[in-house]
């Protein structure tokens, strides 16, 4: 077990401030939190904001739970690039003595790993990637190609920290675009554009950077410093707690890696490229409180006007 | 790993018609779906009618995420009752080789179990698990208590299923009583009353009934058989896909079990009594459909004005 990453003084600052107003309701783990009413009446009201936003491209909504197939994560070479970051899941098989074993080393909480097996199912790292396989089990896909709006779902990183910007369940605002490389490069292009303008006139001091994935190891800078000459990720900064500035969105093309890994197939057989945005809105929440205050009732009429038209 | 429960025929073919019309989305493991944009229509709008019904009660919002800490399930002997359906997480913490390790055995599919070591979460069970640390770390409850709306959250059980009522991922609709023993069980008696009518104004035949739990083994049984006689777990149940009823929504009583295993206390110092409610989002959603069709459009206007008044 790594210990959690502490977090500077600003951040640790920063999550009393929204323990004490119950906006975050901590538990026995670093990055696992509830969310106190009005935490969750505003990153509703950011949800709705990218909803509203993406409603000219008519996305198909289809919304996924928090895990998925354990063979997907495989499929796609999650556990190359970022093995630190996923979470299996484990169950029970045992017999009843077995039961019986596993449950009083719990109750003593010891170490009752070894009754465990992995499942099938891992939990979500990405809000994109139970899009790939449902879109690929449609056949070809239509000329143009498709956009779907995941939902807010919930992701897991495995990271603990008391960084109350990183959480280990968030939620990630996720639209998907798969399709020829030309439609699905137009369509990051013109998101990258709408999303600072979308945080800015949230009030927040957003800016476009290049950006790459925190990818593991060695092998990981070289991965990272291609994404960056390829220019594959931007991200979507703004302040939240110091040091530095925080991702709040991040848009990434990736090429033909998912539609070769699922089998989409544009109409000549080709294997189709995609995109993602995503939108973390605890994060963004989180780049309200900092830039606006505590209390939503008092934010400038211009960001209330924002949030709920 | 269990082969999945295949289902009935009936249950089969609700999945089918289900999958048919973009309701829900299949994944490669039995009991994860995605939803398609009407299903998550009704599931929010159900979500919304039991915010309607408990307003009254002026519940105090929280919303949790999925995975609870590890130490709480140990807490409250979830691994003795029902070690088959608990979900633990598991990560990555080796070093680059055994990254590389890994990796190789996850593009092949094989087995990488070998390389995850327990983390300090787990999957949330029940929704209205999470609740009782948050409460119990407040200090002293107030005279009366206190009644949280744990809102809907995704639970996890380990069941994979054809059943398209027996997913492994779903979203429970929680309510949680915790204070002196005669207000907890008060409310208990009058959300049973309401549910039914709830349920009953959908145009679903809905009935209360005596439960149990699905305690697991021999030891079980006599958990089962006691809590029938102690009249602790009521269902509504109302009919989906055959053969017999499918339970929507269940009240339980828990006595001061959690109130002993999170130190509770009532303002003497004894400890706090709690019961919680929950309703089976897919699952009403589901019986909707089984009752009125798979066009909310075409729904009675009376059902439909319950939805969306």
């Amino acid at each position: 077990m790594p210990s959690a990453q502490p977090g500077t003084a600003e951040q640790q600052a920063l999550l009393g401030d929204l323990v004490e107003r119950g906006l975050l309701v901590p538990s026995a783990v670093p990055g696992l939190y509830g969310r106190g009413a009005p935490f969750e009446r505003i990153r509703v009201a950011l949800a709705d904001l990218v909803t509203r936003a993406a409603a000219p491209e008519q996305p198909e909504p289809i919304a996924f739970p928090p895990l998925i197939p354990r063979r997907d994560l495989e499929l796609v070479g999650y556990l190359k690039t970022f093995p630190h970051l996923a979470g299996s899941v484990f169950s029970f098989e045992g017999d009843e003595q077995a039961a019986a074993s596993q449950s009083e080393l719990a109750a003593e909480h010891a170490d009752w790993s070894g009754y465990q097996s992995m499942t099938d199912v891992v939990l979500t790292p990405a809000a994109c990637y139970p899009v790939y396989p449902a879109i690929a089990a449609r056949g070809r896909l239509p000329v143009g190609g498709v956009t779907i709006d995941a939902g807010a779902a919930y992701v897991f990183r495995h990271e603990p920290s008391s960084d109350p910007a990183r959480m280990q369940m968030f939620h990630q605002r996720e639209m998907v675009r798969i399709g020829e490389p030309d439609v699905v490069h137009a369509w990051r292009e013109t998101w990258r554009e709408k999303a600072v303008e979308t945080l800015s006139g949230l009030g927040l001091d957003a800016e476009l950077e290049l950006a790459n994935d925190p990818f593991f190891g060695r092998a990981g800078r070289m991965l990272a410093t291609s994404q960056r000459a390829q220019e594959l990720k931007f991200e979507v900064t703004t302040p939240i707690a110091g040091p530095g500035r925080t991702a709040v969105a991040s848009f990434n093309y990736h090429q033909d890696h998912f539609g070769e890994a699922f089998h989409i197939e544009l109409q000549d057989g080709s294997p189709a490229h995609s995109a993602c945005l995503g939108f973390g809105l605890e994060r963004i929440t989180l780049a309200l409180f900092a830039a606006h205050g505590f209390s939503f009732e008092d934010w400038p009429e211009s960001v209330r006007g924002q949030l709920w038209p």
